[in-house]
């Protein structure tokens, strides 16, 4: 496969309740500020947020399915969690090729998840071996 | 709370098939790496793997409700996956305060993931605001 910068590939996705109680159990965290509406709604996010982690899990599946795709190897990948994620609100994660390496196969992508109007609220870089 | 360089908070868990599986659905990360058996044996990893951010998540439990615990806001995380996790295999998830800065909240973890003869696979750092 032919890979330039600037490439793009996104996927659109909606964590709700039933999702982020899941990812709980899955990753033993059982913060109260995901899944207690009662205790969120105290906080200055006003209501249950998406873990991070969570919202991060979608650029794994861009890399490895959709750009650069089936046989990408996840080296690495650097997050900053710069604005929350409402339970329930739409995020669209998006990687974008940002660096292909000349001497080895290695590709490194800007990635980010943004909210329904399209603010980043995670941002970082992943690095692949294509 | 007081913290001090050296502090450490760990977990253990094993991913099984069930648990990717719902992993791959939460994710929408469906690469037969982590869920088909017999495409995974044709690979150099002999077998399905555990997807990386799975791994990772761990990291966010054990800083949410152990260490720094209840009230940490997580500011960012860096991943570097240095070695595979079969499905199946118990992991090891630990944080360590690295450093404590005396003009902010701010507190640096380093963060890994070990394996069951204690060989790093994931290997970071989380900044993380308390």
């Amino acid at each position: 496969m032919s890979l330039a910068q600037g490439q793009s590939a996104q996927i659109q996705k909606v964590f709700g309740p039933d999702e982020v109680a899941a990812f709980a159990e899955l990753s033993e965290d059982r913060n109260p500020i995901h899944l207690d509406p009662d205790f969120a709604a105290q906080t200055p996010f006003g209501g249950p947020i998406v873990h991070g982690i969570l919202l991060s899990s979608l650029l794994s599946g861009l890399l490895g399915q959709h750009l650069p795709g089936e046989g990408t190897i996840y080296l690495g990948q650097t997050l900053k969690f710069v604005r929350p994620v409402l339970v329930g609100e739409e995020v669209t994660a998006r990687v974008t090729v940002a660096q292909v390496r000349e001497d080895k196969p290695i590709v490194t992508l800007v990635t980010e998840v943004l909210n329904s109007q399209g603010q980043p609220c995670v941002q970082g870089e992943a690095v692949v071996k294509v």
